[in-house]
Order: structure tokens, then C-alpha cells, then sequence
């Protein structure tokens, strides 16, 4: 028999198969009638999915891509920015700012904390006078789910420019680009969206759009006014990846139809159901044992086990594809991605094999009550 | 019935059916090793298709990010460099090294024109110290397909780095990367390819990276030296766009499979049945008639007919979609591409059909010619 696979990372993820239908439709061009329909209507679901009234400017491009093009279009070199990290994903927040000349100051939380608003707080009064502050509302590689709401809030107080990466949160977990005043969301095409990679988007704010006019890093392909404007007249300035576009079309639909708030309930109790499993099982958490941890998943690996080895085993033994450790948690932590096109038997499939490998290497685990533990924790509903 | 669709225009171009399959795979996770195997074998079928041993870069990316790759990684702000234009790519080459600061000098043909040697040798001298020229192989916008063998060796031999926009030329019209001593090539997925849009590359040489090494424009996603480490490793350093890759190197096997000159001799021929069936309708040429016009064939359109209206006509009517002119040139001139997954009955197709349409405009055409001189044409093989 042909192995069966299960994807079960963070990220790139799973792709519902009305989606890979749709990838597999001929060819349209980009400036005839079909595509512009289906672009017009791209647009405007993930400006829904957003919970935005700015543009949301759609790249073709990975997501370190948008973050790319926020970071060229707001930064002018030696412009003061601020970096809050506490992972890999802000750890490239601070060398992408660098690299564009910013005069940076990184606020450099250990791996796993959560960033929070006082630490914002205290790092601005030190820093004096920044123009732009970068975060991570969920930072992949510690499974941390920040209150962005509360840290823009300190942000915007000081008079700052908010960018925030959502690659791996929208859709997943409650973002309100709008409500909470965020200026610039990016995010990408592979997570919670259901989509395959190669799409990266950024919205911007007036305001932001505005400083983007006077800032002075070199861009091309993915400066927001020439995309903005081609986008106002559905006109793509360079030819976008219309498959990947028209695929996108359809994901954002199925995730609106199932709408936005179940969406965001579903993750939750993913997320509960795959702690509650591991924690049955005598696991410890990485990741922290709070409901916003919708995304991934961050366990340690128990004592004498090598998370490298557990990885390779799930997957040589059941075709199961799941996270190491990033940085110097590889080895250290496995991380179960649950974003997208998830339910609760991608879980217990997750926790049953990681039961079987982890009993098989001789650690000491507790057999047979993780996969319905994690079904006991999903039929409760998150109160919304 | 549902309405069946034509693609004949320069890119995006149609797909096989066996590329179309394969974007419609489950996801598989890009640092896997049953991704690692594709990737890898991709990057070595492009380098058969480049003809060269240096690395093509893979960049998820529009054909345009491309051309921004080469740009943002060979310059330094205030550096002498020389575009030879004639056409839309050639002001894109300007534009862009522009954007990036270089001290540019734009050697500006009319549209249309072919850059000779005679041109870029002139431009170089007046020019002074250029550090790098930027060169179209084939100039979608007026069908011009140039020498770029002998154009390298001009700028060679005044010392330029050689950078090459092959986006609509590779794998249609013969390029030898290495032969010829290009530093540079630029393309993208969705041309000669077969493929959709999404993926642009870029060969570099070694001397080029080593230039790169040093360049002082800021770039991130699109750096060479990032790329060239991670390809070293499989290890691609940003999410490539998994499924694209994987039609990629589909694409690429059926490309090389037919073999490259097999591909070059059908590229003759169909510029050739083209031309043919057009001038037998009475049209006026506004791409050379030339063996290397292989690529899109530029026909005017008649007195009193607007292009624009030809264009339409075919859509609205047959379902048919071919190009505009750019520029200056919209209206004035209609451009059927013929590069990639065609056949003599694509062109067959657009010649009934623009001589039905150009009839029923009132346009004075010879009638019931154009296809069987095509086919004619088509008959006759280009001596390799």
C-alpha cells in the first residue's frame, strides 16, 4: 500500500482537496475578466478575514516576503524601530530591520515568555523615540500567542507605528486589525488559510501608507503604492501566481462559511485537546497551558529522549510530519502544528504516535489515556 | 455548453495536464525529505535548461522579483550601469536599477528595434566605466528576440558584468549560459516553462556572487548569498511555494524529455507558421520576420482597426485571449504568443479566429489562406 501522510506542522499545512481542485484548473491570465472577478473577490474576503477596511495588499512572495515589505516600505536608514522578540520569528523581525539600515533596539525575551505589555512599556521609555514597533502575535517556533491588543495599545501611546506578524494566527485566533488600531498585519497563504505557500500579504493603514511615501529603502516588486494602485484597478502590477490566487479564493470562502468566530473555537479546542492529551500522557509543556495557545503545540521531550529522534521516527515509522525545535530548542521540544484544515482526529492521531514512539524509546509515559482525554477536552465548547 | 477558453498570449501561458495534476498534491512539508528529492532534482533540471554549472537560484517570486533579485544583489548606490532598451522589459531593467541607485545610463532604442552590437558598443563607450549591463533576450512586448551571444560579448569585453532577462526566451530560443559567458540569467515559471506563475531564478555566476558579496543595496528574501547556502543544503531559507515546485519539476522533465533543441526547432517553426498565415492574410508584421522570432509573433493591426477591439472581439466571442500592445503600442499592434505547451493548432486557431474577427470588422483581408500557409510552414524543419 502507497504510505499515507499526515502533515501536522505549523506550517506549511494542510490543503482542503475542493482547494487542490482548484489549483489544478488551466491557466487564466491575469488582466482578463476571469481572474479580475476572482481577484476583486480575493481582496475583499481576506479584508473580512482581517476585520479591515485598509487595503490588503496581496505579494507574491513567502511570508518573510511581507514582512520584507513592511519593513522596506517603513524604514528609512537610521530610523529608530523596535524590535519586542521572543523567538525565531522576532529574532527576524530584528535582522530584517537591520539589514534595511533601521537604528534598531531589540527587546530580546527568552525563547518561550510572552511578551508582555509592561515589557513593551519599559523598553520604549529606554529607547526614546521610536517610529515603528514590530511584534509577533504568535511566535511559531515557542507555540506563545501574544495580547497584540494590549501591546499596540502601548505602541500606539507612544506614538508608534505597529507592524505585527499574523502568519501563523490569522484565522486562527481573534485578530481585529481594525478595532485595535493594528497599522500594518502581515501574513501568508500556508497556515491557518488553508493554502499552499506563495502568497504573502500586508494591510496598511492610511497612515501607514502615507510614511511609506517618505521612506527611503529601495523596493520594487513589493512597494505598497505601486501594489495599491494596481490593486484599486484590479490591474496586478507584475503577474501574480493566478493559481495559487484563485485557490486562495476558495479557501478564504470555506473559512468564512464556517466563519470566523467557529473558526477561532475550533482552534481553541484544538489547541486544549492536544495539552490536555500530552499532559495525560506525563508530557510537559513548552508551549504555555492558556487558551490562546490555539496554534501550535510546543512539548518537551522527556528526559533522555532527543525531539530530533521523535520527529524522525513519527515520520519513518507513520508518515507523520511534525516540528522540531528551532534554534537551540532543537532536540529540546516537538511541536504539533493544529492551524487550518485541522479537527480533533488530527490530533489524537498526533498524540497516539507520539505515545507509540515515545513508549518504544523507554520513556516513561503514562499508556492508553491521551487520545481520550484529548476528546473529553474538545466537546467543551469555548464560551464566546 | 461551458465556454472553452484559448490562452495565447506570452504569459501566462497554458499547462499540461500532467503539471496541472501535480499542483493538486497534498501539501508535503518543504525541509522533508520527500520535498529535498524534488527540489533537488529541480535545480539540477533547470541548470540543463540554463545550460550551466552555476547555481540557478529559486526564488518564490513574479519574473519581475527576478529581474529585483539581480538589481538589488549587484548594486551598490552611485554604480555606473547600462540598460540597452527597446521595449517594456528593457524600461523595467532602467526603472529598477534606478529604484536601486545606480548611476544609470539608458541606451534607449525605439520599440520594435533590435539591439545590435553596434548599439550596446557605441552606449559602452560613451558611457565610460559601466559595471553591469542589463540585456532582454526576448522582448515580449514587441516580439524582438535579440543576439545575445554576440551582446555579451561586447560588454565583456569592456569589462561589464552581463545580467540577462530570459523570462520569455528560455527553454523557446537557444541560450547557453556558460557558452556565451552570461553572468546573469533571469526568468520565471510561467513562460517556455510551463508553468504557472509564482517561481522566478536567476544563474549566477561566480564572479557575480562574489560582486554581490559586496553590493551595498538592501535586499532579504531575494538575497543571493542566503539562497545559494540554503540550495547547498536543500534547505530552502524561506517557505518556497511547495506545490509550484513540484509542476516545476514536472514541467522541466517533459521540457528536457522532448529536449532542448527538439523544443528551440518547434518554437522556429510556430513563429514561422505564424508570420506565414498572417502575411497571407494581407497583415502587416511588427515583430521581425526572422527565423529567432520564435517566441510572440507582434502583427499590426489593420487601417482602421483598433487592437483593442481584436482583442476583445476574440474573448467575447471565441473565448480566445491574446495580447494587447504595451505602451504606446496599445491599439496599434496584437501579439499571439506561441511559447511553452503549443502546437500548429494553437496558431491555427488564432489565425481563424483574428481572420473571422478582422472580416467582420470590415478590414480589407485576404480570406481562407492564413491556416493552410501555416500549416505549410509549419511543414518545413529548421536545419539544427
Amino acid at each position: 500500500m502507497a504510505e499515507k501522510r499526515y502533515l501536522l506542522t505549523p506550517g506549511p499545512t494542510p490543503v482542503p482537496p475542493e482547494v487542490l481542485a482548484e489549483l489544478a484548473k488551466p491557466i487564466i491570465h491575469h488582466r482578463e475578466r476571469d481572474f479580475r472577478e476572482i481577484y476583486q473577490r480575493c481582496l475583499s474576503r481576506l479584508q473580512d478575514v482581517y476585520r479591515t477596511r485598509n487595503d490588503v495588499l496581496l505579494f507574491t512572495t513567502s511570508g518573510t516576503g511581507a514582512f520584507e515589505s513592511a519593513v522596506a516600505n517603513l524604514t528609512s536608514p537610521g530610523d529608530r524601530q523596535l524590535v519586542l522578540s521572543a523567538g525565531n520569528f522576532g529574532e527576524r523581525w530584528a535582522g530584517m530591520a537591520k539589514a534595511f539600515g533601521a537604528d534598531l533596539v531589540h527587546a530580546r525575551l527568552e525563547w518561550g515568555e510572552t511578551p508582555e505589555p509592561e515589557d513593551l512599556r519599559s523598553a520604549l521609555a529606554d529607547a526614546g523615540d521610536v517610529k515603528v514597533v514590530y511584534l509577533t502575535h504568535s511566535e511559531t517556533s515557542t507555540g506563545v500567542v501574544c495580547d497584540v491588543q494590549a501591546l499596540t495599545a502601548v505602541a500606539k501611546e507612544a506614538g508608534a507605528f505597529v507592524v505585527v506578524d499574523a502568519v501563523s494566527s490569522l484565522g486562527a485566533v481573534p485578530l481585529e486589525s481594525d478595532l485595535w488600531g493594528v497599522d500594518v498585519v502581515v501574513s501568508g497563504s500556508q497556515k491557518a488559510l488553508m493554502c499552499p505557500p506563495g502568497l504573502g500579504f500586508a494591510s496598511v493603514s492610511g497612515a501607514a501608507l502615507e510614511a511609506a511615501a517618505g521612506a527611503g529603502a529601495t523596493r520594487y516588486v513589493m512597494d505598497w503604492e505601486r501594489t495599491r494602485k494596481g490593486q484599486a484597478k484590479l490591474d496586478s502590477p507584475f503577474t501574480p501566481a493566478v493559481s495559487l490566487v484563485r485557490a486562495l479564493d476558495v479557501a478564504l470562502g470555506l473559512l468564512l462559511n464556517e466563519g470566523l468566530e467557529a473558526a477561532f473555537d475550533r482552534h481553541a479546542r484544538l489547541g486544549r485537546a492536544c495539552r490536555e492529551g500530552a499532559k495525560a500522557m506525563g508530557l510537559e509543556l513548552f508551549s504555555p497551558d492558556e487558551e490562546r495557545s490555539a496554534v501550535v503545540t510546543a512539548i518537551r521531550a522527556p528526559d533522555g529522549v532527543d525531539s530530533t529522534e521523535i520527529v524522525k521516527e513519527l515520520r519513518d515509522r507513520f508518515g507523520i510530519t511534525i516540528a522540531n525545535g528551532q534554534g537551540s530548542l532543537k532536540g529540546k521540544i516537538f511541536r504539533i502544528g493544529h492551524i487550518g484544515w485541522f479537527d480533533i482526529f488530527d490530533i489524537t492521531t498526533a498524540l497516539a504516535a507520539v505515545e507509540l514512539v515515545l513508549a518504544d524509546a523507554g520513556a516513561e509515559i503514562e499508556r492508553g489515556i491521551a487520545v481520550t482525554r484529548a476528546l473529553e477536552a474538545w466537546a467543551e465548547h469555548t464560551p464566546v
